[in-house]
C-alpha cells in the first residue's frame, strides 16, 4: 500500500487546458512559458524562464545545505514528506522525484482508491499525524475531496501545503513562523510579482472551488493591491468579469477552455492545472516547508532551556498542613508540564491528570544529548527530630528551575502505601516545598508498589504450589503435565530450554531425556525450610510477621512457616530501582534466588518457569511517573527499596531520563534514604556503579535541633513537650553535635565528591546556631554551608542554596569507589565498616562465615555490598550519637539479592512489616463525598 | 478579584477622538452619529440612527429568546461570558451590562492589574478554558496586551471575539458555523453596507496596529470590493493616502487626531475608540456568539447519534489466538473515543492510551437525558464445553454499534488478575470479539483490584492490631491513645463521635466519659474467633486457604487462624458494584461487619475508625474504566464480584454512566456470571433492585455442544479429543439438553422480561442442531432465537442477533421482582430455591437456622438473599445436569455482607482461593524487551 517515491500535481487527471488560446493573450504555464502577444496593454513582463528555475535551483541547494546541517548532528533523521493520493501517479511524477531526491527528502506514498471515502483519508492522515518520522503531509487530491474535516485533521506543523483553517489564519495575520502558507499562492504570487508592471489596482478572476488554495490566493493578491473577484468553475461563468480582468487564473481542471471572445488582449491567464512552472515552485516550496518542519521537530528535541511556566505560589504564615497547602494550589496539566520540558506527546502515558509515566524511548531519542549535573542529597545521621531530606530536594529544584530558570528536576523514592495510614508523615515533602498532589504521591500512584506486590506472591504461590506437586506426583506425571501434548505434540516452552540448558542437558525433544534428565528437569527440590521468598503487602500487618502457610487440608499436610513483608522490601522493587530497561529487568527477575534445593543448589524464579510472567507485571512499572511541585516544576517519582535490607535510593531510570531532559546545562536532584553513612555509601558503590553516572555534588542535610542531639541533647518523647534544649539556644551542643556532621562530609570526600551542607532552619534557630554550623561545616572541607528556608517559603527560602549547588557542581572532581567487586566479601564488609562507620573491625557469625561460602561457591562473590544496619547511629548500637569509636561490627547473618545484584550482610535485626500504633492515623482521614476533597492526610 | 459585571471597550482609556474634525467630514459614531457635509461628494447615506439600534433591539430580543429555548430543558446551565480585563472599569460599562442582563447572559469580570505579565493573562484564560460554566470570552485588553501566545490561548470554540488564528482562518474561508469572525469587524462592515452607495472600487485606510481585527476587517472590505491600506498608528501615519480615502478607520486609540486639511471632503471617518454604535453592536454580536457558545455547547451535550469511526475488521480463517488478533488491531486513542460519545474532556481520566476512567459527575450533567435500553447477557447452565456469554455481549455491542450504527455500550466486569498466570481463559472476550487491549484488560487495567486489596488488607491489619492492642492495655492507656492530647486539647475525632453516638454516649469532651463510658468507647471486644474479615491477595495462592498468624515474638502469643480470599472476593468488590456514588460507598464501607464482639454484637469498619482511610483508598477506583471493543465501540469495565458468595454483575455505576450516554435509542448490554439461574437471579433481585433500573430484555446465550452434554453427553476431560458426540450431529441429545435452556428461558419469564435466545455457533455444529434449537427455544418462549458467529467474524457475525435484540427490547414489558424484602430470611430462600431452582423444599441445618436468628436480631433480617450455589447444575449437585427435580436444597450456613447489603446462604462449600496447577500459563507467557510485546497471554 506505501511506496516511496514523489508526486506533485495540482488538481487531477485531465491536461485540458488553454493552450488554444488565441493572440493577444499570455498563457502562463511552464511548457509554453509566456507568450507575450501585446506589449503594448501588456502590464505583466516575465523575465525568462530561465531566471526562474534558477531562482529554484538556489532554493534547491539552499535546502539541500539545511537538511545536511540538520542531518549531521542527527543521522537517524530522515526528514519525510508523505503524499497520499487518490489513484495512480502520473507524468509529474518523476520530475518531481527527481527534485525531492535533490533536496534530500524521503517520501512516503500512500495510494488510495478512487473512490475512497473521506474517513479512509481521515484515517491515514491521523495514522501519519502520530508518525514522527514524517514532517510533512501533502493531500495529492481533487479539490473536491478537501473538505473541511479532511483539511483540519492534519496537524498545523505537518500541514505544509497550508490547507488547515489555522494555517490560513496564520497567513492572514502574517504569521510565517509557526504557520505554512500554500505553496502554490506564493508561486503564483511570485510569478506575478516578477513582472515589472504594478499589481495594484489591477483586476484578477480566480475560477474554481473554495478552499484554502483560493482564499489564500486571493488574501495575497489583495493585499498586493489588487481587486480579486472568485467564481466556482462552472459551465458558464461570468463573461463580463473575465472581459474586465487583467489576471485569470485557473484553480482547477474540469474547464472545457474559455471562447477566445471573452479574454481581452494583454490578459496574463494562469491555469494550475497545467502550469508545470509554477507546480515546480511550489514543490520546490513544499519541500522548502517540509525541511523547516523537520528542523523545528528537531529543535523541539534538542536541549533547550525549558519554557516552564512556574505556579505561583503565594506562602501564608503560620505555614497550613500539608494536604492544605497541596490543594491550594492548582496542578498544571501533567501533559503542559510534559510539553514544557520537551517530552513528545507520544512518549507520555497520563495517569489522570496529575500523574504520567514517561516511555524509556526518550533515552534513545536523546542518547546524543549529554547529561546535567548529578545532585544527590543525603543527611546526617537521622534522629526523631529530623533533618528534611525530602524538603530540601524539592525545594532546591523549586528553586533552581522556578527562580534560577535553570532546567532542573528532582527524581524521588515512592514511599509504600503502608505507614501513610499508620504513623504521620507523608514522604512527598512538606510545607511549601512539596510534590502535587501529595495525596496521589502517598496513595497508589500509578500502581507500581501494586505491581510489585502482584509479581512478588506470584513467585511465592509458584514456589508453593510447586513444593506441594513435586511432593504429591510422581517424576513422570510431572512431566506430563510439565510438558503436556497438545495436539498430539510435546514440545518444552523456551524458559523450560533455558532450564536444561542450566542442567547441562542439551536436548529439544522431550521424548530424548532419560528417566535421570526427567528427574533432574522435574524436580527443583526446593528445601522447604530454605526458602528465602517471602509473600509481601503493602500494608502495615504485623501480625503477618510470622505465620504458618498450607494448613487447609487441600494442600495435604504441607504447611511451613514464612512470613509476609511490606511490599517496598520486595527483591523486585530494588530490581526495579537498579536496572537500566526491560531486557535488563527481565533478566534480573530471572536470576532472583528464591531458596536452595536439598542439595544446596540455588534454585531461581527462571527456574519456576515465571520470569516472562514477571516481566509482563512489571511492563508499566519500569516506567518513571511525572508529577510536579507546588511550583510546577518536574518530579519524577520511581522506585523506593528499603533502605537497610536494599539500597534505599530511587531508579536509575529516573535519573537517566531526567540528566537527559534537563540537558547539559540542568540539574537532576536525587535523594538518598537514612544518614550519608548508609543511603550514600550505597548510592555511589552500588546505585552510581551499576547506572555509570557520576555525582556531581553531594547536598548534606542538617538541621540544628539534630545536631543538638548529636551533641548529647536529651531523648525526646512523642506527645510530650520538646526539651528547653530544643527551643533554646545551645551553642555547645550544637558544636559537640558537629562531629558527625563532620564525620559525613568526610565520607563524601572519600568518594571525591564534594559537599554542599544545607542546614534546614527551624523558627527556633538562633543566628548565633545557624552561624556555628556553617561556620564548623566549611572548615570541616564543606565547599558551602548555606541555610535553606524552603518549609516556609518554597524555593525563594532555597535560591542561596540553589546558587551554592550551581557553583560547586560545575568545579571538577574525582569520583571514585571505595572498594573493587573483586576484592572479597570479608574485604569489602570490613572497607565499609571502617573508613565510613569508624568501626575497628568487623566480626562474623558462624551463619555469616557459612553464608560467605556458599555465596562464593555459586559465583556470587563479585557483588556489591549492601549493609543492612541502623540508620540511628553510625554504629551499629542505635542509641550511640555524634561520632562512635572504638567498636567491632557484629555481622550477624548475610543474605543476597542476586536479581538486585548485591549481599546484604544483616548487623542486627531488620524489621521488614511494620505494624500500626493503637491509634492509627486512619482515623482522621475521609473524603469529602461532595468535593471529593481528602482530608487528614498529613 | 471576580465580579459580576459586564464591559465592552475597544481600545482603552482616552476618549480623545476625532470628533474636532472640520467640515466636509463625516465622523461616525454613536455620540454625535453620522455628520453629512458635503452631500454631494458624499457616497454614504446612513439610515436613521434609530433603525440601527432598532435592529439591534431585535437581535437582543431574538437571543433573550434563543436563550431562553436552551435553558429551558437545562435549568442548570448559565451562560457565561467571561471578561478579562486590565485596570479599572469604565464608562461603557453600564450600557452593556444593561443589555447583557436584556439578554440573560452572566458575565464573569477579571480584573488583572494594568501592568500585569503576559503569563498572567495566559494563566486566567487557561483557567477559564476549563471551566465548563463559562462559553465566551472575551479580552478587554489594550491591543498591545493581544500577543500571539495571548491570542491562541484562548480555546476556538470560546473566543467569540474572533481573535484567534483559528478563527481568522474560518473566517477568510467562509466557514461562520464553526468559528466566531470578529464582532467588531462585522459591525463596521455592517454599518458601511447600510449606506447606498457600492462600496465596490472604493479605497479604505485602516490605521492602528497589526492583528486579528485589523486582518479580519481588511479580508470582510476586500471582499465587498473595496481596495484597503493599512497602517500602524504614528504621529506621522501617509498624509497622501489618508487623502486619497473614503474611509478611514481607526482601530484604536492614542492617535492624536488628525489635521483637518488631510481629509478629503465626504471622506468615512470611524474612530473605534469612541464609536460607541460599533461597540453597541459589537456587543450585541458577542454576547450573540455566546449565546451560539452555549447552544454548541448543550448540543454536545445531549443525545444524539455518536460520530463513531469503527475500526476495521478484517477477520482471518482460520481464527488466530486471541492476543495475536489484540495485536493486530490498532486502538483509537481512548480520548478519541471518548470523543466520539460525547464526553466531555474534563470527565475522563486517562490511564496510558488505551484505558480511561470516567468521572460520576457525568451522571449530573446528564440527568436529564432518558436512558437506553438495558439487555442483560446470561447463560445456561454452564459445562466445561462453555457457552461464550462474554463473547456474545461483545460481538452483540459490536454489531449494533459499528453495523447497525445505533448506539451501544457493554458493560463487562474486571477479571482477577490471579487466574491470568494459572489456567487459561481470558476475560476479555475471544477471536473477533474481544475488548481491545486485552492484555490491559487481563492485567492491572486501572488499578481498581490493586485498590480493592489495599483496602480490604488494610482493614484485616486494623483487626489484628486492635485485638492485640486491646488485649496489653489498660483502658487507660487506651484511652489515652485512642484520644491523645494534642498541644494539651483532647478532643475525639469525627469517627469516634460516630461510634459513641452508636454507643449511646451523648457527651464530646473526652473529660466527660465515665470509666464504664471509656471501657465501652475503647474495647470493641473483638472475638479473635469471631472474625469474619479475611485478608486477600489477586494471586491463585492455595497454600493461603488456611494460615495462622501473628507467630511473631512481637505479637505476644495472640495467633490465630484465618485465610487469605482472592481479591475479588472482598465484600470491597461487592460495595464496588453496587454502590451509586462516592457517598454511598463510604457509608456502605463503614456498615461492614468484620465480626462479633465476646457479646455477640457486630463489629463494623466504622467502629475501627477505617472508613474514612478505605473510601480515600477507593476514591478512583469507584469510577468506571472505559475501552473498547475490536470494532472501536465502547466498553465499560468495572468491578467483577464472585458469582457465588457474591452477585456476579459488573457495576451499577457503569451500567448508570453507560445507560445516559447511549441515550434514548441506545443500548447497553452487560453479562451475568454463571447461569441464568444464579447469574441473572441476582441481576434481578439484588442490581436491580439496588440501583433502580429495569432491563429490557435477556439474551440467553447457549452452543449446541454444551446443549448435548444437558441432553446426557459424555463428560469431556482436559488434554484428551472430545468424544465424537460433541463433533457429530446428535439430535436427540440436543433435544434432551435443551430442557436446561426451556428452564432458564422460564426463569427470565418469572421475572416478567422476553428472552432472545443467542446459539453461539462452533463449527461442527450442523444446521438441523441449530435449526432445532432455535426452534425448541421459539416454541418455550422465547421471544426470538437466533444464531451468532461473532467469534469468526466480529460484529458482522452478530447482526442478526442485534436486530432481534433492536426489536424485543422495543416491546413493553413488565418486571417484577421474585420476592419482598419485607418477606423473612427463609422465606425468601425458599422462593428462590423453588421457583428458580425447582427444588421441592429447602433444609436449614442448625448453624444456619442460628446465623438467621442472630441477623434477624441484629436487624438485617430485610436484606436481599445471595445465594452461595455451585454454577454447575440448577441444583446443589454439581453432577445433575439438565433440569434436576425432587431434590431438597441444604443450607450449610449463612454469611452476610451488611456493607454490600445481602445475605448469602452456603450451599456445600464455596472455595474463595484458586490454586495453580503444575503447569501454570505462566510458562508460556513472556515480554519481548524490544517489541515489548506480550506473547503466550490466551
Amino acid at each position: 500500500k506505501m511506496r516511496l517515491s514523489v508526486a506533485f500535481r495540482y488538481a487531477h487527471r485531465s491536461h485540458a487546458s488553454i493552450r488554444r488560446s488565441r493572440a493577444g493573450v499570455k498563457v502562463l504555464n511552464s511548457e509554453n512559458s509566456f507568450i507575450p502577444v501585446n506589449s503594448a496593454v501588456s502590464y505583466l513582463r516575465v523575465r525568462e524562464a530561465s531566471s526562474t528555475s534558477g531562482t529554484s535551483e538556489t532554493v534547491v541547494y539552499q535546502n539541500r545545505q539545511e537538511l545536511k546541517a540538520i542531518r549531521e548532528p542527527n543521522p537517524g533523521l530522515k526528514p519525510t514528506l508523505a503524499i497520499i493520493q487518490a489513484g495512480e501517479d502520473d507524468g509529474l511524477l518523476e520530475v518531481n522525484k527527481k527534485m525531492a531526491g535533490k533536496i534530500g527528502l524521503n517520501v512516503m506514498q500512500i495510494c488510495l482508491p478512487h473512490q475512497c471515502r473521506e474517513e479512509e483519508v481521515i484515517e491515514e492522515i491521523l495514522r501519519l499525524n502520530e508518525d514522527s518520522r514524517v514532517h510533512g503531509i501533502f493531500l495529492h487530491l481533487p479539490q473536491s475531496f478537501l473538505s473541511k474535516s479532511v483539511r483540519n485533521a492534519i496537524k498545523p506543523q505537518k500541514d505544509v501545503d497550508g490547507v488547515s483553517d489555522l494555517n490560513v489564519g496564520r497567513v492572514v495575520l502574517g504569521d510565517q513562523r509557526d504557520g505554512f502558507a500554500s505553496p502554490v499562492a506564493g508561486a503564483v504570487l511570485e510569478m506575478l510579482a516578477r513582472h515589472d508592471a504594478p499589481l495594484v489596482g489591477k483586476m484578477a478572476v480566480l475560477l474554481g472551488l473554495e478552499g484554502p488554495l483560493k482564499a489564500t490566493l486571493q488574501f495575497l493578491l489583495q493585499n498586493n493591491g489588487m481587486m480579486v473577484q472568485t467564481h466556482q468553475w462552472s459551465s458558464k461563468p461570468v463573461q463580463k468579469q473575465i472581459m474586465d480582468s487583467d489576471v485569470v487564473v485557473f484553480l482547477e481542471t474540469g474547464h472545457k477552455g474559455l471562447p477566445p471572445t471573452w479574454l481581452r488582449p494583454g490578459v496574463a491567464v494562469i491555469n494550475l492545472s497545467s502550469a508545470l512552472m509554477e507546480v515546480f515552485v511550489a514543490a520546490v516550496v513544499i519541500c522548502q516547508h517540509v525541511v523547516r518542519s523537520s528542523r523545528r521537530w528537531i529543535q523541539e528535541q534538542q536541549y533547550q532551556p525549558w519554557r516552564l511556566r512556574p505556579l505561583k505560589l503565594q506562602s501564608l504564615s503560620p505555614v497550613p498542613s500539608d494536604i492544605e497547602i497541596s490543594r491550594a494550589q492548582t496542578p498544571k496539566p501533567i501533559s503542559q508540564l510534559a510539553q514544557e520540558i520537551g517530552l513528545l506527546p507520544e512518549e507520555l502515558e497520563a495517569y489522570g491528570n496529575t500523574k504520567a509515566k514517561v516511555h524509556l524511548s526518550l533515552l534513545n531519542r536523546l542518547q546524543h544529548q549529554p547529561n546535567g549535573k548529578y545532585v544527590l542529597v543525603a543527611g546526617i545521621t537521622p534522629t526523631p527530630l529530623g533533618e528534611g531530606k525530602s524538603t530540601v530536594t524539592i525545594g532546591l529544584v523549586q528553586a533552581l528551575s522556578a527562580h534560577l530558570k535553570l532546567n532542573s528536576f528532582a527524581c524521588l523514592r515512592q514511599p509504600s502505601q503502608g505507614p501513610t495510614f499508620g504513623v504521620k508523615g507523608g514522604a512527598a515533602g512538606g510545607g511549601y516545598a512539596q510534590v502535587i498532589p501529595m495525596e496521589e504521591f502517598n496513595l497508589h500512584l500509578t500502581g507500581d508498589i501494586h505491581a510489585i506486590t502482584a509479581a512478588n506472591n506470584l513467585v511465592a504461590a509458584a514456589i508453593d504450589a510447586r513444593i506441594l506437586h513435586e511432593a504429591t506426583q510422581s517424576d513422570k506425571a510431572l512431566y506430563s503435565r510439565l510438558v503436556p501434548s497438545v495436539n498430539g505434540v510435546r514440545c518444552f516452552s523456551p524458559i523450560q530450554m533455558a532450564r536444561l540448558q542450566r542442567l547441562g542437558i542439551n536436548k529439544s525433544d522431550p521424548s530424548d531425556l532419560t528417566p535421570e534428565e526427567v528427574r533432574a528437569f522435574v524436580r527443583l527440590d526446593l528445601d522447604p525450610e530454605k526458602v528465602t521468598w517471602q509473600r509481601v503487602v503493602d500494608t502495615n500487618d504485623r501480625f503477618l510477621r510470622k505465620i504458618t502457610v498450607g494448613q487447609a487440608n487441600t494442600e495435604k499436610g504441607h504447611a511451613r512457616q514464612t512470613q509476609f513483608d511490606i511490599a517496598v522490601a520486595s527483591e523486585i522493587m530494588a530490581i526495579l530501582a537498579l536496572t537500566d530497561g526491560l531486557a535488563d529487568m527481565r533478566a534480573r527477575l530471572g536470576r532472583m534466588v528464591v531458596g536452595s534445593s536439598r542439595n544446596g543448589q540455588s534454585i531461581t524464579a527462571d527456574d519456576l518457569g515465571v520470569t516472562g510472567a514477571l516481566a509482563v507485571l512489571m511492563k508499566d512499572a519500569i516506567k518513571p511517573t511525572l508529577m510536579q511541585t507546588l511550583e510546577g516544576t518536574p518530579v519524577f517519582v520511581h522506585a523506593g527499596p528499603f533502605a537497610n535490607i536494599a539500597h534505599g535510593n530511587s531508579s536509575v531510570l529516573a535519573d537517566k531520563l531526567a540528566l537527559k531532559l534537563v540537558g547539559e546545562e540542568g540539574y537532576v536532584v536525587t535523594e538518598a534514604g537514612f544518614g550519608a553513612d548508609i543511603g550514600m555509601e550505597k548510592f555511589f558503590n552500588i546505585k552510581c556503579r551499576t547506572s555509570g553516572l557520576r555525582p556531581d555534588v553531594v547536598v548534606l542535610v542538617a538541621t540544628v535541633r539534630a545536631l543538638k542531639m548529636h551533641g548529647g541533647g536529651p531523648n525526646v518523647t512523642a506527645g510530650v513537650p520538646l526539651p528547653k534544649e530544643y527551643i533554646n539556644e545551645n551553642l555547645q551542643l550544637v558544636a559537640d553535635g558537629c562531629s558527625n556532621l563532620k564525620k559525613q562530609i568526610q565520607i563524601a570526600h572519600l568518594f571525591g565528591v564534594p559537599v554542599v551542607v544545607a542546614l534546614n532552619v527551624f523558627k527556633t534557630d538562633t543566628q548565633a546556631e545557624i552561624d556555628m554550623v556553617c561556620c564548623i561545616a566549611e572548615a570541616s572541607g564543606a565547599s558551602a554551608a548555606v541555610q535553606c528556608h524552603h518549609w516556609s517559603r518554597g524555593g525563594r527560602g532555597s535560591v542561596e542554596l540553589a546558587h551554592a549547588v550551581k557553583k560547586v557542581a560545575s568545579q571538577k572532581n574525582h569520583f571514585q569507589f571505595l572498594y573493587n567487586l573483586q576484592d572479597s566479601i570479608v574485604e569489602k564488609i570490613r572497607t565499609i565498616a571502617q573508613k565510613v562507620y569508624g568501626a575497628d573491625d568487623i566480626e562474623l557469625s558462624p551463619e555469616a562465615q557459612a553464608k560467605i561460602d556458599h555465596y562464593n561457591q555459586q559465583g556470587f562473590g563479585a557483588l556489591p555490598i549492601c549493609m543492612a544496619k541502623t540508620h540511628l547511629s553510625l554504629s551499629h548500637m542505635p542509641e550511640k550519637k555524634g561520632v562512635p569509636t572504638g567498636f567491632i561490627l557484629p555481622i550477624r547473618d548475610i543474605r543476597a539479592s542476586i536479581g538486585a545484584g548485591f549481599i546484604y550482610p544483616l548487623v542486627g535485626t531488620m524489621s521488614t512489616m511494620p505494624g500500626l500504633p493503637t491509634r492509627p492515623c486512619f482515623y482522621d482521614i475521609d473524603l469529602d463525598p461532595v468535593t471529593e476533597e481528602i482530608k487528614g492526610l498529613f
